[in-house]
C-alpha cells in the first residue's frame, strides 16, 4: 500500500467548467497502484468540482446557464459582496457542488464510465490560479 | 492495509431513490477489515448518489418532488435535450447531489447514522442499468 | 499505513454553521502521518458538511440566507413534516450540500486554502449532540 499526494495549478480565464481529467489520469498511471482511490480536491471557496457529461458541448452551457439562474448575480440580499457581485455568488455555487471527489481504481485504471468528465468548476469572472490537490492511494 | 475494488449493477425502472445500503455492507464485511473507509462511486452522469432519511417513505417523495420543482423539465432554456426533457435535467439533477461518498468503519461496521441510508438517485425515466462501484480500504 | 477511524460530539443550538477545523486538524496530527487523507462524516440526515469561506462572517450569513430561500419552510407541498416546518427541509438542504469530504494531507499537514474552513451546517431549530466521524489514514 502506497499514498501519494501531489498537486497542480490550473489556470483559469473567467466562470465555465474546465477538463482536468488527463491531469488526474497521468497522477493515477504515476503512482503505479492497481487497486484503490483516487482524491480529488480543490483548495479554494470559490471554484469547485462537478463530475459531468464530457461528449455534448450543449450540456456544460446548460449547466453554467443554470448556475445564472439558480444562483443568480444580481440579488440585493447578498451582504459578502465586497469583490463584486461574483463574489457571494461564488461561494454559493461551490456549496451546491463539490469540494472533494473520490474515484475508485480497479486494474490500475480510474473507475470513470464513458460520459464522466472531472471538471474545474471556476465561478469567477477574472483570471484565477486554482491548486488541485490529488491523493492517489492502494496497493 | 488492504484495499478492494469491485462493482456491481443495479437495474433500475424510472425515476426515484433505490435504497442500496445493503449491498454496500455486504462488499464490507467481504473486505474483513476492522478500520478503514468504504468509498461508493456512480459512473454515470444521469444518476448520482443521496444518503437520506431511510425510515418515513414521505420523506424520500418530498426529494422527489422538490427535484422536479427546482430543476424542471419544461424549462424552454435548456439545449442539450436530444434525449428527451429528462436528458439535460438528469445532469443537473446529479451534480446537485452526489457522484462519490465516503463513509467510515469502525469496530468492522460502516458508521453510518440510525436514519442513514444510501440510495441511487435515477434521474431517467427508462429502465437503466446502473454500474455502482465501491471500495474498501483498511486494516 | 495506517488507518485510524473515531469521532466527536459536537452540540448545536439551532441552524447555521459550526466550525470544526480544529477538531479535524487535531486527529490529523494524532494520527502522525505525512502522506494520506482525511475522511470527514456527519451520520445525520438533517445536518450536513460545507467547506466555506472562513473570514468574513457576512459569507456565512448569505449562506444560511440562501438556503431559508431554496428550501423554504413554508411550502404547503411537503408531506414529511412531523416534526415540524424544519423536518423535510433539513433533509433536503444536507442532500444539497455534503455529508462526506476528503481532504489530502501532505507533509503531516492538511491541504486546505487559506480561506476554506470545514463547518457543520446545523438546519434544526432545536439544540442536538451531531456526531463527526473522522478517519485518516496514510502513511
Amino acid at each position: 500500500m502506497i499514498s501519494q499526494t501531489d498537486s497542480f495549478i490550473l489556470r483559469t480565464h473567467g466562470k465555465g467548467t474546465y477538463p482536468i481529467t488527463k491531469e488526474i489520469k497521468r497522477f493515477v498511471g504515476q503512482a503505479g497502484i492497481k487497486d484503490g482511490v483516487a482524491t480529488v480536491f480543490v483548495s479554494h471557496t470559490s471554484a469547485s468540482l462537478v463530475i459531468y457529461e464530457n461528449a455534448d458541448p450543449t450540456a456544460r452551457e446548460d449547466l453554467h446557464a443554470y448556475f445564472e439562474k439558480i444562483v443568480p448575480e444580481d440579488n440585493p440580499d447578498y451582504h459578502h459582496t465586497l469583490e463584486g457581485p461574483d463574489d457571494t455568488t461564488s461561494h454559493l455555487r461551490m456549496a451546491l457542488t463539490r469540494t472533494s471527489e473520490v474515484i475508485p481504481i480497479k486494474a490500475g485504471v480510474l473507475c470513470l464510465g464513458t460520459w464522466q468528465g472531472i471538471y474545474l468548476f471556476e465561478h469567477r469572472r477574472e483570471p484565477h490560479e486554482r491548486t488541485i490537490w490529488v491523493n492517489v492511494m492502494g496497493q
